[in-house]
């Protein structure tokens, strides 16, 4: 199967459940075979160090350390940041207290506390003070020693915190003396939607993981950037934890194209999406939510069909829809979703919503 | 960079560090840019589930997970293996306890108790039993839930565990209701020098972790095999890890090339060991170990030159070895080291040795 | 000092901080220098073994082990139930989740999830199905292992958890195959307010810790009730954490008393706890919640005196207060308060919220 | 039953198994009912707190913190000392490393890694240099945060470790930058066997655990002594472990007496031992180790008698006897041990070991 192949066959359907469904780039495949190699448990790929390099200077950060997935990076940070028995406190709806597996309390003793996010992302600054305990040296109390935060807030539908939240954010956790891990696993699409460079946004935090698959299209990988203390201690765990690759060349190779040439296009995704949010709009029955960047969440509330049902039929008819928890179906746009995707996407959804449709579809 | 031009870059030097520096064949670059690929977290990447298949299939167990390394390999599996407070048994030479960073300790609170090993790399099942207590009922004493054996064992020299011993590990573990699990990184190395198929070494293990990489030339990845139920453990504890990979299949792709196509060649590393080794032998103050698969061990006794000074020479002329502990020197084979090259490096330990090198070396 | 010496010099001030404060009677004292003893380390120490037995026979449990503390008691249940890296939901103002500084996460990789409190105690049940993910096999979530229950609930109030609600907990843990532990540390204060014997309560958890401190007068010690097997655990976590003692049987002997002769005058401490509620609510600017047990908790809002200030004061006067968060104070009440102690307490706030004693606070 | 019956019915047994069971003298008793107490989980009690800074007068510290067990005063002090994931070394032989059920491990994610003993006790400095990576910038090694030393080494035999041997592990350790935490379990034996005050032995190390219990006679508890910064972390994990408790000062004032009536007696025990030892090697077929403290440790060897044959057989005499791992026997001596004790335990050893009674022993 050529690169082209694979292409055109992932596009018999409209792949609307993540953004991680994205394939690498012809550009991509073509690098990862070319690339110069070595064994980078003995630090000696060229790649994936010309990544490390690239990465830690596109966001203004001392060093940085190729991972080979997202939940990897977050893991690692967190436990550079927190010793054993400390507090990381994390959004309710956060992908870091929601789908990872609860990995830092696991490997680390961790508590990752949970603490409210507002639909638009943010979680109010006065909760997370509440997380402090009056007296710190009260044994009874776990203390804080890292503040995470998302952006874009996933879970709340790709919402993007403005940076004045982020700069409220980072004065609250200096004055209580804890770090600022920002989840930037979609960074560069909140880069997009606020129009800055990524460093703006990664000044706010003294760490920040972010994903070279998802929008980025390359097939593995995530970076995770720091000062160079902190990215020391995050290599050491990365080996402990078994994510240190050998010819992690081929990766990397990719991820150098990620970088380089696949952050322009991402307002083709936020195009797409709002495309499809408007569509959506004008559809009887469906409640959309504000849309920031490639995400769109919705429901589909209708007397005649249940929000399963109308996940299956989309699927039926190729267009793959993912239910995200409270109710909401998501879908994400990205490299693999045209226009006409998007639009042969309404077109199925208007189809399974139409009256005639959905009397049928209760016999 | 083309493939080739890649491999003659590698070829100006003799590497025999380690065989982790393997460089992917042409044929596994093909096939990384061929395959089809989906998003693995969501089990939808039919090129990681094929080499999943297969590898279960060699092994001759029910099911196997591709990992990014064979450090999360080991780790996965010894959590699955072993509920917290409990101890795995491990030689005191092996893989597990000198160079994992203590990850199963750190991630998961288990005991990880060195058993000593023997030059043949055997440990004496006298030695396992003492660490059973005598009154498992006893709080004192954490109990062995694991016992973990490693073939062939690289720290004793690459030497290879029989058969029978085997039998007697895995009878052993049964009476004391422990698993076993076999640090298999080099497998197809010992199921060379055993002359039996893999499944065979593997069904005196409930788990076994093998590489990708090493002599198999794949550019990153293990796989762990074992029972289904186990299997499906050791998959949500990579996720929890981070070792859960997007579109796996780019590196999948190489793994396959490795289990149906670079087995075979596993006999010209032994032989160019086998090589190496007499020649070092007739080296003078040289003094080598024992070879049975493509690791050869040696010490350099002379009173002129220091072995960090013999190492460093050789080194300079572009020969690269491993001191590895214990003050013993370490030359493993594999894909990229040819007859040719073995000469050459023993060409250049002959002059590093010659008695008016020596006498020169100290002015 | 004689004992009596103590009562009186305690009676110096009226203590309502805690019913952790209350001190050992003279016939636990009495009992502390007669108990036959022996080193319980090895299982030896009668005396132990007989509040142990006793415990589980009152509690209608097949076994109970002897801890140093409740939070000791709570941690090595939680780990007993909770493999590494599942959850454990509790009350989000539950002393497990809010006192016990993160033990389970710390030493056991548990998440201890906290699902929210109604005012009355109580969790909706539809907040703990909501934390168990949809699909089990989906390895983003950690899985719940344990459902944690209080009763009486001490930050919501001292409030009582009913029978049926207990049901319904229980019916959901096991339709959910999960544990019920239930957070008992005042359990016998709740029994009386649901005029039940404790085993019926018990009978809806499958492990309960109760103190024999706190009301029941005795200086050290709280008990952890459940299966044999369960206990058989515990015990191994108890000699792990550094809890196995060894002449136990002199906290042990005080233990007993507070089991045979302590339950009988609770009734007292919920009387005083109802005169000092009646007390404070005829007084300006307090707002008093109900009281179901012996916990009195209040809000001063007035314009001319903060809480602290409430607090400093009364403190000053020899009443002691707690401000157990949210801006709420607590006044438990027990074996150190007598009646003629609330009236002191009430004299005492009515002089601080007096229109003048306010006035004059604020030169 | 008085405390006089307590004794005289412990003294119908010659009880050698442990200097554990020593029971509270009266004058404890008397102490226990009279001492001020209060809540030492807010730092209220007295007692506890007058305990605490005798003890860090004695041994030369800043602070001290009142503990449940040695367990939990080594437990908390490995955790205070050792960041996750690093190791903390330890004899082979020594009781952190054999008996506390891996509880640094379980609890905090700490490798405890075993080092060789002598017979004498000690560890050989190049065995202990050996534990360290030679780079430690590499992360495949976990790094040592601590080293500790057990003095007197309880397995081998009881054994006192030299002041110069001390200096130099505090040499070593400095030069590593490591801690030293000294398991003084019986280091007022070893100070008496040293002629030096406990201070001069503490004073080669940053923290020392010392036992109430054991041959100070006090029923319960243990302390922790170290810098004001150290024990402010060992009293927070303390709380997290459960190990803070209520009203304290009853067995603390058990402590007061241990300390200011007990310490002086410990030569009676060091005398016994060396009355019992002498009287064992006298006996056919007895093996007898060099007795330095209030231990002895013998091997019987003889054709028709097993050791297990032999401690049952004394146990059946009312003498009783520990095995303890590697074939010997141990006898420690105590406050309830007498003279007339040890001649009635070498009475009844003779008897067993008589030839006739040997003989009669198989029919």
């Amino acid at each position: 199967m050529t690169s082209t192949e694979r292409a055109s066959s992932a596009a018999a359907v409209v792949e609307l459940r993540s953004d991680t469904f994205t394939l690498p780039t012809a550009r991509m495949l073509e690098e990862m075979t070319r690339a110069p190699l070595g064994d980078d448990v003995y630090g000696e790929d060229p790649t994936a160090r010309e990544l490390e390099e690239l990465a830690a200077s596109l966001l203004g950060k001392e060093d940085a350390c190729f991972m080979p997935s997202g939940t990897m990076g977050n893991l690692a940070a967190i436990l550079a940041h927190c010793p054993r028995g400390t507090k990381a406190l994390a959004g309710a709806e956060s992908d870091i207290y929601v789908y990872e597996a609860g990995g830092a309390s696991y490997c680390g003793g961790v508590i990752v506390e949970p603490v409210a996010n507002a639909a638009d992302g943010t979680m109010a600054l006065a909760d997370i003070e509440a997380a402090f305990p009056e007296d710190p040296e009260d044994p009874q109390f776990a203390l804080p020693a890292l503040l995470c935060v998302e952006n874009p807030q996933n879970r709340c539908g790709g919402r993007v915190l403005p940076l004045e939240y982020l700069a409220g954010v980072q004065a609250l956790a200096r004055a209580r003396k804890v770090a600022v891990h920002l989840d930037g696993a979609r960074i560069f699409n909140a880069a997009l939607a606020l129009d800055v460079p990524v460093r703006v946004i990664a000044g706010y935090a003294d760490s920040v993981q972010f994903c070279l698959s998802k929008g980025l299209s390359a097939p593995v990988g995530s970076m995770v950037v720091g000062s160079a203390d902190f990215i020391r201690s995050v290599r050491r765990i990365r080996k402990m934890l078994g994510g240190g690759m050998r010819q992690a060349g081929v990766l990397a190779a990719a991820g150098l194209v990620a970088l380089r040439e696949m952050t322009a296009r991402l307002g083709d995704d936020h195009r797409t999406a709002r495309r499809l949010a408007e569509g959506l709009a004008a559809l009887p029955g469906v409640v959309v939510e504000p849309v920031e960047t490639n995400m769109v969440f919705f429901r589909v509330d209708t007397p005649h069909l249940t929000q399963a049902e109308f996940i299956e039929r989309s699927w039926n008819e190729g267009v793959r829809l993912a239910e995200l928890g409270r109710g909401r179906i998501r879908a994400a746009t990205h490299a693999g979703v045209s226009e006409a995707g998007v639009d042969r996407a309404l077109s199925v959804f208007r189809d399974i919503l139409a009256p005639a449709a959905v009397l049928s579809s209760r016999p």
